[in-house]
Protein backbone atom coordinates (compact mmCIF):
# COMPACT_ATOMS: atom_id res chain seq x y z
CA UNK A 1 0.00 0.00 0.00
CA UNK A 2 1.16 3.53 -0.82
CA UNK A 3 1.95 5.46 2.22
CA UNK A 4 3.35 9.18 1.52
CA UNK A 5 0.97 11.90 2.95
CA UNK A 6 -2.05 13.10 1.80
CA UNK A 7 -1.46 15.75 -0.79
CA UNK A 8 0.43 12.74 -2.28
CA UNK A 9 3.57 14.89 -3.12
CA UNK A 10 6.86 12.58 -2.62
CA UNK A 11 9.90 14.30 -1.37
CA UNK A 12 12.87 12.29 -2.72
CA UNK A 13 15.11 13.51 0.19
CA UNK A 14 12.37 12.77 3.16
CA UNK A 15 11.94 9.45 1.74
CA UNK A 16 15.41 8.39 1.88
CA UNK A 17 15.57 9.46 5.58
CA UNK A 18 13.01 6.66 6.52
CA UNK A 19 15.54 3.84 5.87
CA UNK A 20 18.77 2.49 5.99
CA UNK A 21 19.12 -1.24 4.24
CA UNK A 22 21.36 -1.52 1.66
CA UNK A 23 20.14 -3.55 -1.34
CA UNK A 24 16.27 -2.96 -0.48
CA UNK A 25 14.32 -1.11 -3.23
CA UNK A 26 11.36 0.57 -1.51
CA UNK A 27 8.21 1.93 -3.27
CA UNK A 28 7.69 5.48 -3.44
CA UNK A 29 5.34 5.70 -6.62
CA UNK A 30 3.34 3.73 -9.63
CA UNK A 31 2.33 4.72 -12.69
CA UNK A 32 0.97 3.44 -16.13
CA UNK A 33 2.00 -0.67 -14.59
CA UNK A 34 5.48 1.29 -13.70
CA UNK A 35 7.05 1.21 -10.27
CA UNK A 36 9.34 4.64 -8.55
CA UNK A 37 11.91 2.95 -6.14
CA UNK A 38 14.37 4.51 -3.82
CA UNK A 39 17.52 2.23 -3.35
CA UNK A 40 20.77 2.72 -1.02
CA UNK A 41 23.62 0.77 -2.34
CA UNK A 42 26.79 0.09 -1.29
CA UNK A 43 29.06 -2.98 -2.13
CA UNK A 44 27.86 -4.99 -4.96
CA UNK A 45 24.59 -6.73 -5.39
CA UNK A 46 25.34 -9.67 -7.68
CA UNK A 47 24.81 -10.32 -11.88
CA UNK A 48 21.74 -10.81 -12.78
CA UNK A 49 19.29 -9.88 -15.96
CA UNK A 50 16.10 -8.83 -16.63
CA UNK A 51 14.86 -10.97 -19.89
CA UNK A 52 11.12 -8.53 -20.37
CA UNK A 53 12.02 -5.13 -18.36
CA UNK A 54 14.29 -2.36 -18.84
CA UNK A 55 15.67 -0.31 -15.76
CA UNK A 56 16.08 2.87 -15.06
CA UNK A 57 18.58 4.21 -12.53
CA UNK A 58 19.03 7.69 -11.87
CA UNK A 59 21.87 8.83 -9.19
CA UNK A 60 20.33 11.20 -6.17
CA UNK A 61 23.69 10.90 -3.95
CA UNK A 62 27.08 9.49 -4.33
CA UNK A 63 28.24 6.79 -7.08
CA UNK A 64 27.75 4.03 -8.73
CA UNK A 65 29.08 1.69 -11.67
CA UNK A 66 26.89 -0.56 -13.43
CA UNK A 67 29.17 -3.35 -14.84
CA UNK A 68 28.27 -5.09 -18.06
CA UNK A 69 29.67 -8.06 -19.55
CA UNK A 70 31.44 -5.81 -22.23
CA UNK A 71 31.75 -2.50 -20.35
CA UNK A 72 31.05 -0.70 -16.92
CA UNK A 73 29.06 2.87 -16.54
CA UNK A 74 30.19 5.49 -13.73
CA UNK A 75 27.74 7.13 -12.85
CA UNK A 76 27.53 10.19 -10.48
CA UNK A 77 24.86 12.99 -8.82
CA UNK A 78 22.34 13.62 -11.22
CA UNK A 79 23.34 10.62 -14.20
CA UNK A 80 20.80 8.33 -15.51
CA UNK A 81 20.96 5.19 -17.14
CA UNK A 82 19.17 2.87 -18.26
CA UNK A 83 19.97 -1.21 -18.36
CA UNK A 84 17.84 -2.82 -21.85
CA UNK A 85 16.18 -5.68 -21.10
CA UNK A 86 17.96 -9.33 -21.29
CA UNK A 87 21.67 -7.37 -20.75
CA UNK A 88 23.36 -9.26 -17.89
CA UNK A 89 24.55 -6.29 -15.21
CA UNK A 90 25.86 -5.59 -11.62
CA UNK A 91 25.50 -2.65 -9.78
CA UNK A 92 28.63 -1.73 -7.48
CA UNK A 93 29.21 1.25 -5.30
CA UNK A 94 32.34 1.49 -3.77
CA UNK A 95 31.24 4.36 -1.21
CA UNK A 96 27.93 4.16 -1.36
CA UNK A 97 24.96 5.82 -3.12
CA UNK A 98 21.01 6.80 -3.26
CA UNK A 99 19.38 5.66 -6.38
CA UNK A 100 15.64 6.33 -7.67
CA UNK A 101 14.67 3.08 -10.02
CA UNK A 102 11.84 2.95 -12.56
CA UNK A 103 10.94 -0.35 -13.88
CA UNK A 104 8.13 -2.32 -14.39
CA UNK A 105 6.11 -3.58 -11.35
CA UNK A 106 6.78 -7.01 -12.60
CA UNK A 107 10.52 -6.68 -11.72
CA UNK A 108 12.35 -8.98 -9.71
CA UNK A 109 14.74 -7.76 -8.05
CA UNK A 110 17.70 -10.05 -8.96
CA UNK A 111 15.87 -10.96 -12.46
CA UNK A 112 16.49 -14.74 -12.90
CA UNK A 113 19.04 -15.18 -9.68
CA UNK A 114 18.17 -15.78 -6.44
CA UNK A 115 20.76 -14.73 -3.44
CA UNK A 116 21.19 -13.74 0.09
CA UNK A 117 19.99 -10.25 -0.97
CA UNK A 118 17.41 -10.39 -3.17
CA UNK A 119 13.77 -8.84 -1.89
CA UNK A 120 11.13 -10.77 -3.44
CA UNK A 121 8.48 -8.23 -1.41
CA UNK A 122 9.34 -4.70 -1.81
CA UNK A 123 7.60 -2.25 0.33
CA UNK A 124 6.04 0.94 -0.06
CA UNK A 125 7.32 3.67 1.82
CA UNK B 1 15.74 9.49 -32.50
CA UNK B 2 18.06 8.91 -29.07
CA UNK B 3 20.90 11.43 -29.17
CA UNK B 4 22.59 11.03 -25.79
CA UNK B 5 26.36 10.12 -26.46
CA UNK B 6 27.97 6.89 -26.85
CA UNK B 7 27.67 5.94 -22.96
CA UNK B 8 24.70 6.21 -22.88
CA UNK B 9 25.00 8.13 -19.63
CA UNK B 10 22.39 10.95 -19.56
CA UNK B 11 23.24 13.99 -16.73
CA UNK B 12 20.35 16.00 -16.37
CA UNK B 13 21.60 19.25 -15.55
CA UNK B 14 24.14 18.93 -18.84
CA UNK B 15 20.67 17.93 -20.55
CA UNK B 16 19.10 21.13 -19.36
CA UNK B 17 21.64 23.16 -20.55
CA UNK B 18 20.87 22.44 -24.30
CA UNK B 19 17.53 24.14 -24.21
CA UNK B 20 15.44 26.96 -22.94
CA UNK B 21 12.30 27.10 -24.45
CA UNK B 22 9.26 26.90 -22.45
CA UNK B 23 6.55 24.75 -21.92
CA UNK B 24 8.60 22.06 -24.75
CA UNK B 25 9.30 18.89 -23.06
CA UNK B 26 12.57 17.12 -24.47
CA UNK B 27 12.55 13.27 -24.38
CA UNK B 28 16.00 12.05 -22.76
CA UNK B 29 15.23 8.38 -22.46
CA UNK B 30 12.72 5.59 -23.42
CA UNK B 31 12.05 2.30 -21.41
CA UNK B 32 8.90 0.09 -21.32
CA UNK B 33 6.88 1.98 -23.78
CA UNK B 34 7.30 5.15 -21.23
CA UNK B 35 9.50 7.82 -21.69
CA UNK B 36 11.39 10.21 -19.92
CA UNK B 37 11.34 14.10 -20.60
CA UNK B 38 12.92 17.38 -19.56
CA UNK B 39 11.16 20.15 -18.96
CA UNK B 40 11.35 23.99 -18.19
CA UNK B 41 8.14 26.01 -17.01
CA UNK B 42 6.78 29.21 -16.45
CA UNK B 43 3.93 30.94 -16.11
CA UNK B 44 0.96 28.60 -16.93
CA UNK B 45 0.36 25.79 -19.48
CA UNK B 46 -3.30 25.00 -20.41
CA UNK B 47 -5.79 22.73 -18.21
CA UNK B 48 -5.86 19.10 -19.90
CA UNK B 49 -6.89 15.71 -19.12
CA UNK B 50 -5.03 12.61 -20.03
CA UNK B 51 -7.68 10.53 -20.53
CA UNK B 52 -5.36 6.90 -20.25
CA UNK B 53 -2.22 7.73 -18.71
CA UNK B 54 -0.63 8.55 -15.30
CA UNK B 55 1.70 11.54 -15.67
CA UNK B 56 5.13 11.70 -13.10
CA UNK B 57 6.24 15.40 -12.36
CA UNK B 58 9.65 15.43 -10.45
CA UNK B 59 10.79 19.19 -9.82
CA UNK B 60 14.70 19.66 -10.84
CA UNK B 61 14.75 23.21 -9.98
CA UNK B 62 12.36 25.91 -8.59
CA UNK B 63 9.49 25.69 -7.95
CA UNK B 64 6.23 24.30 -9.59
CA UNK B 65 1.98 23.82 -8.66
CA UNK B 66 -0.09 21.61 -10.21
CA UNK B 67 -3.62 23.21 -9.95
CA UNK B 68 -6.72 20.28 -9.96
CA UNK B 69 -10.55 20.83 -10.06
CA UNK B 70 -10.87 20.42 -6.56
CA UNK B 71 -7.28 20.86 -5.01
CA UNK B 72 -3.77 22.53 -5.92
CA UNK B 73 -0.52 20.92 -5.02
CA UNK B 74 2.85 22.97 -4.50
CA UNK B 75 6.54 21.41 -5.29
CA UNK B 76 9.80 22.43 -4.98
CA UNK B 77 12.86 20.91 -5.77
CA UNK B 78 13.04 16.93 -4.87
CA UNK B 79 9.62 16.80 -4.89
CA UNK B 80 7.28 14.40 -6.80
CA UNK B 81 3.91 14.00 -7.85
CA UNK B 82 1.79 11.65 -10.16
CA UNK B 83 -1.47 13.19 -11.66
CA UNK B 84 -3.60 9.77 -12.42
CA UNK B 85 -5.45 9.62 -15.37
CA UNK B 86 -8.92 11.26 -15.96
CA UNK B 87 -7.64 14.13 -13.68
CA UNK B 88 -7.96 17.51 -15.00
CA UNK B 89 -4.38 19.44 -14.37
CA UNK B 90 -2.72 22.88 -14.97
CA UNK B 91 0.56 23.18 -13.89
CA UNK B 92 1.39 27.02 -13.21
CA UNK B 93 4.61 28.01 -12.16
CA UNK B 94 5.56 31.81 -10.83
CA UNK B 95 8.94 32.25 -10.38
CA UNK B 96 10.07 29.09 -12.37
CA UNK B 97 10.92 25.32 -12.80
CA UNK B 98 12.77 22.69 -14.22
CA UNK B 99 10.94 19.27 -14.44
CA UNK B 100 11.35 15.38 -15.10
CA UNK B 101 8.21 14.05 -16.73
CA UNK B 102 7.82 10.13 -16.35
CA UNK B 103 4.82 9.17 -18.79
CA UNK B 104 3.75 6.67 -21.68
CA UNK B 105 5.11 7.38 -25.09
CA UNK B 106 1.82 7.65 -26.52
CA UNK B 107 0.95 10.84 -23.98
CA UNK B 108 -0.01 14.08 -25.52
CA UNK B 109 1.49 17.05 -24.70
CA UNK B 110 -1.91 18.21 -23.18
CA UNK B 111 -4.10 15.58 -24.03
CA UNK B 112 -7.56 16.35 -25.58
CA UNK B 113 -7.06 19.90 -25.90
CA UNK B 114 -5.00 21.80 -28.54
CA UNK B 115 -3.61 25.52 -27.91
CA UNK B 116 -0.90 27.59 -28.96
CA UNK B 117 1.65 25.78 -26.58
CA UNK B 118 0.88 22.47 -27.53
CA UNK B 119 4.04 20.66 -28.82
CA UNK B 120 2.55 17.47 -31.26
CA UNK B 121 6.35 16.43 -32.15
CA UNK B 122 8.64 15.88 -28.99
CA UNK B 123 12.13 15.94 -29.85
CA UNK B 124 15.17 13.86 -28.35
CA UNK B 125 18.13 15.80 -27.07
Amino acid sequence: MQSSDQTGIVNLAAKLELFDALWTPKIVGALNGQQVKLAKLKGELTWHTHEDEDELFLVLEGSLTIEMRDRAVHLSRGDMFIVQRGVAHNPVSKDGASVLLFEPAATRHTGEVMCDRTVTDQEWI
